[in-house]
């Protein structure tokens, strides 16, 4: 039992501004189990209610970061940079833009996690290629990176130990909606990346965490703020994330889209945003002095096939089977591929809602409910019409790829709570709604 | 892991009212483990910086009742009415009016705690008496309540066992000072005595938990409001705390001084206070229809000397030797007892520091840090001049009863910063500063 564990907890509880020894120790504590659950969960309530300034919210990332293993690529040239997305549906974009920047000259060491949710995850995409490996050792990652630029990987559980504990007591104690603690528990993990950029895709709307843009909006200010006090250079984009992103939702599916967009025939808007924030890592990197010389030679990479060639590489380094490229059927396959929902009325889809679409895959078995819980990587959805396109009365909107034929009662019902059609258009609103730099 | 104790922190962390169905299942879960310490750590600081309503104290306090056991003195006749005190220095009033308001016709069953910190515990005071026992069953309690009126017994532990565990935690998650939890924290165990009235003695100053009169007031209100709305008549009375309560400190010298008063020869400031407690504890039961009554009553009881029969009664009753009464020196004894600390100036007493010299004699061994640490019974202080007395240049002001001659450093740097010397004497306010009722 600390005595300054009370102390460090009234004075928060009181509205006051933590020190930088008392940040370290707090975190310390977490990572070290020197205090009591109890009293973590105690002064996290605390600071949900009283808030941190950023100044604190910057110790306390760069305490979080110490609490475990660091990376280091001081003896790889180039400018180290990494992508990181609050979540969404669909939000496939870094298995396109970590190829396309490394075939810029951008080296990308990216850490990702899994899905949970309605949301996807990266490494369960990455883990539905056949023998692509995720958990590579330091020195793999190390050879991956100078080899071909990108090495796409778990993060260890050795990262940020103390945002570990912090995070699972913050899921059950009602403080996870908080800026400042979500703030440094992304960061804290990036920054163990020995990175010396972020670009950071803050998603908004109905398919993400952050359902208001002003939400978002405050959080990218915070991460910006805060990356750049711990000496990476950070920038923000705001993306909608009210539809799914692209077409495809679900693991291999999801990555077979984005091999059409490193082909150059992906969805228009999808291709533009991995594009855009592809750009931003090239401008952050200092490889381009602006945003129009960076993104055409983001188009450059796109169109000539080097981002392709780049994502083969990268699916051979780590394990995985190359051809999926030239023979996307490689890929998982599910037994069942059926063109279903009839569109009740025509007109135009107006409601695409990203979450519902979201669950209904997950609840198909493309994600998981539980952090222990397996994943089907072949099941999922391609949506045979977006947001915005018009459809005709009984024509399907859904392509289902599944175990089973048909869909089960509870999944259709959120299929159908997902969509609206309208006699007129939606307004199309730019997929990159803001950037925060 | 409850899916309702998140919902619940959340309501109240939003700032909501608790439901009685969510007060229930808050306290169940405290008493009976069903949530891990850190639900309830993030739910108590939750309450400590949103607040609770009345009704939602009332709802605690009656949930904390009901999470143990709870006596009922239905077969006895007569009002039952208790009194209890924030605690203080030098406040031995429960032995005085428990035996004189029994000497009255009310019926007492008192259940008191142990002293901590620099605040003396009837309990200890009561152990201090040869072979009195403070761990009655009930049956012996119930015995006690019939033949004497009167049982004074030490709270046991099944006895809002939820309040138990909530206090532990909320000692060491800094979120002990909230009014509507220490308001449910002292009526829950005074409600699970089977009371009809209860007469709280809420003390501010120096030597009080409540520093600032407005707590105390607020304290006071609440628990007024709280204990009436669970069907117990409660009043409550502010006094005075700043200087300690009477001539002695320490258990055994309090027991004698208790027996002074009772043999009408007792400080008369505490005398006053014990008959103000007493009357009002009639006027609560019903025996007489205003105060001025229930004070003559009051006054009988111990001008005829029934007071101070109904205390021998009740020590032998429980075991304890009856002739201290007589015989003051039967009680323990210190090898050493010295008039001490000479006064540095001639002039008036215009500050006595109750906390201060409470700690002093604590240090010396009569009180205890931790709830373990055993007490010595003999040791302690009696005050040769109290605040507003005159006193001579090198005139020693305290009277130490103790195990080694002279006084620890500590010990008397603790007592000399407690008095102060000027030349005009201090003004005297009552030590009742306000009845709440």
């Amino acid at each position: 039992m600390s005595v300054s564990a009370i102390d460090i907890i009234r004075c928060k509880r009181d509205g006051g501004i933590l020190s930088e020894s008392q940040i370290r120790t707090f975190i310390e504590a977490a990572a070290h189990s020197h205090w009591p659950d109890y009293q973590l969960a105690a002064l996290l309530m605390a600071i949900w209610l009283k808030g941190m300034t950023r100044e604190e919210a910057s110790l306390l990332t760069s305490a979080m970061t110490q609490s475990g293993r660091r990376y280091r690529w001081d003896t790889i040239a180039g400018p180290k940079v990494d992508k990181h997305s609050t979540g969404g549906v669909g939000d496939k974009t870094s298995l396109v833009l970590g190829p396309l920047a490394a075939a810029c000259g951008v080296v990308v060491p990216m850490m990702s996690g899994r899905g949970l949710g309605h949301t996807g995850g990266t490494l369960d995409k990455l883990e539905s290629i056949p023998g692509f490996r995720v958990g590579l050792s330091e020195q793999e990652l190390d050879a991956a990176l100078r080899q071909v630029g990108i090495g796409m990987i778990g993060q260890s559980a050795d990262v940020a130990p103390a945002d570990r504990k912090l995070y699972a007591l913050r899921d059950v104690t009602a403080t996870v909606e908080c800026i400042p603690l979500i703030t440094a528990s992304i960061l804290s993990k990036k920054l163990a990346e020995g990175i010396d950029a972020l670009v950071m895709d803050v998603k908004f709307g109905h398919g993400a965490f952050m359902k208001r843009v002003e939400d978002a909006r405050q959080l990218a200010e915070w991460i910006v703020s805060v990356g750049n006090a711990n000496g990476v250079r950070t920038q923000a984009l705001l993306t909608d994330m009210n539809a799914p992103l692209g077409r495809a939702i679900g693991n291999a599916l999801e990555v077979k889209e984005c091999i059409d967009v490193l082909q150059g025939r992906g969805d228009a808007r999808l291709t533009d945003l991995c594009l855009q924030l592809t750009a931003r890592m090239i401008m952050l990197a200092g490889l381009e002095p602006d945003e129009t010389a960076a993104r055409a030679r983001a188009d450059d990479a796109l169109r000539s096939g080097a981002g392709l060639e780049r994502f083969a590489r990268m699916c051979e380094q780590q394990g995985g089977d190359p051809n999926i490229v030239e023979e996307p059927a490689r890929l998982p396959q599910a037994p069942f591929v059926q063109a279903m929902m009839p569109a009740p009325q025509s007109g135009f889809i107006t409601e695409m809602q990203a979450e519902w679409i979201g669950r209904a895959c997950m609840k198909l078995g493309s994600g998981r409910n539980r952090a222990e819980d397996p994943v089907d990587h072949a099941v999922g959805f391609v949506l045979l019409k977006q947001r915005g396109e018009s459809i005709e009365r009984g024509e399907p909107w859904l392509e289902v790829h599944s175990r089973q034929p048909g869909l089960p009662p509870d999944v259709e019902a959120l299929l159908k709570s997902a969509i609206q059609i309208e006699d007129q258009p939606p307004e199309m609103l730019p997929l990159v709604h803001e950037v925060i730099s």
